[in-house]
């Protein structure tokens, strides 16, 4: 379930742009008035606003914005404003550019959408990038690292709830070997992992637990890592498992004693706002036994931190 | 083009499926009766036609056929009556059992479909069988095999006409290394022809043959082929470069002097008769100096004949 509040009556698109142009004139941006604009619409809404800025205007809403904004609230600013499909295809472009750390966006985007959901994403980085997604993360990889990404962004998987027991048994003795053998050789586990269905891998995942007492992202070994490869495969699994748990990780390590990460806040609350993030909220609340909305509260401040409280549903 | 000859004015379902019927019933089948309809339908008719006999005789039309037909003619009529999309999905799936011979038909699917095409035959196949197409091709496969076979069935490839010239010079000379050299490494081959789009591998293809003076195919090393890698890359390879002159090289294989490939001769017309058999009957008629019909029609006999006949849009 979403989390943004949009108000039962809201102004018009031509009202709304309107406000945004207010909002930019003068001395300074009214961040304020912005974000009680962007912030309580929904994709369909924001779209119209875009398209009558435009026309109205005479100018690029996206572009005036991060002429307006900097910093973090530019960053998020700029992504929400953004198509929910668009903003997908964006940010799995930019990760296949990025440095190692960042192939953790592909993955989610790869493994904690529907097949259909995953199609309309590729669909999209087709009109924008010119190229697909698969030529783009394959032509940056090698190795193990390039087999397991690929097969996770182009495989059209099977959405049904059938389980195979019997495969699901042999397969997560498959797993087993891999995982604890520190088998280099991880074809049959890529294939696996890359090609079964959510329910499937979940029953194969269960069998893995109920066999060996541990479930098979603990069973993973730590250690050297310097492709990158173990870390997307670590993802992987805990995305296809549980993807609430997978998120609230990713949110608590975001809010770490050590500095926060807003990039990792801004990208899960971002992608999420419109679509699962109560879900995620509840869950957090579960495990962090605090609200998301105070952890982050007490992580970020300004103009940002309003910002992402208004897509969490909630007043400073 | 295609090449089925529809009459102007049609019976109506209802009568189309009595005259089946009529055409079943008594001493033995009319077979030509049976052609006469199904061969001069198109693909919507024959699914209202299904439809149609399954209500009015509460009985399957496809199971009937195959009870009256036998041999080549019962293959053939059994996966003309499919939808073309079905059909496609029934093709692949038995593909995916088969020894390794029949792997052309899974790259001539993932490769000569576009990108939407090939996508519609994995829905397909998700409703037929209750799993993927990937999951099934990987599961049968290792090594090299798997890794080309996957990627031509996954990627969802970029369908657009756009070239990148400095690409395509610098991807032919990573493909001449790999062919010429006899490596066994070809997971950057494998990434190249399993993910860049038909335009940008023609354009690899066309630098090959310019700098090389041979094309990519011919290039290719024959020898042992224990896995049968080898032949699906060059049916790969072929199919991107040029489909209905790989086509008509199927069709004068299975024309051989040493004997006939019913199967390769069933395929090829009835997967292409509604769609684009015309380009390879001039493309046959242009290579072979003969009419596909002549040729075919010299190869086959009775009522197989009159069926293939009547597909490729012309009498016995």
């Amino acid at each position: 379930m979403a989390t943004i509040v949009v108000p039962p009556v809201t102004p018009s698109p031509a009202e709304d742009a309107d406000a945004l142009l207010k909002a930019f004139q003068g001395w300074g941006t009214d961040e304020q008035a912005v974000i009680g604009v962007l912030a309580h619409r929904d994709a369909t809404q924001r779209k119209q606003i875009r398209l009558t800025y435009e026309e109205n205007y005479n100018e690029n809403l996206i572009q005036r914005l991060q002429s307006e904004l900097s910093g973090d609230l530019e960053r998020a600013m700029y992504h929400w404003v953004l198509d929910p499909v668009e903003r997908q295809a964006v940010m799995v472009n930019t990760a296949t550019k990025c440095i190692h750390e960042d192939y953790a966006v592909i993955v989610e985007i790869a493994c904690t959408n529907s097949s259909s959901e995953l199609l309309a994403v590729k669909r999209t980085y087709h009109v924008l990038y010119k190229c697909s997604l698969e030529e783009d993360v394959a032509a940056r990889t090698t190795g193990n690292l390039r087999s397991l990404l690929l097969a996770l962004v182009s495989t059209y998987r099977y959405d049904g709830d059938e389980v195979n027991d019997a495969l699901a048994k042999s397969e997560a003795k498959i797993l087993h070997e891999t995982v604890t053998n520190g088998d280099t050789d991880h074809g049959e586990l890529i294939r696996i992992v890359g090609t079964r269905s959510r329910a499937q891998l979940n029953a194969t995942f269960s069998w893995f637990r109920d066999e060996r007492g541990t479930s098979i992202t603990k069973a993973l070994q730590h250690g050297a890592d310097p492709t990158g490869y173990s870390h997307v495969l670590r993802t992987a699994l805990r995305c296809i498992s549980d993807a609430n748990k997978y998120f609230v990780k990713v949110l608590r390590n975001a809010m770490h004693k050590s500095g926060t990460n807003e990039d990792s806040l801004t990208r899960v609350i971002v992608l999420h706002a419109e679509k699962d993030l109560k879900g995620i909220k509840d869950a957090f609340q579960k495990r962090a036994s605090v609200a998301l909305e105070k952890a982050i509260g007490n992580d970020t401040s300004g103009d940002y931190k309003s910002f992402l409280m208004a897509l969490l549903g909630s007043g400073i």
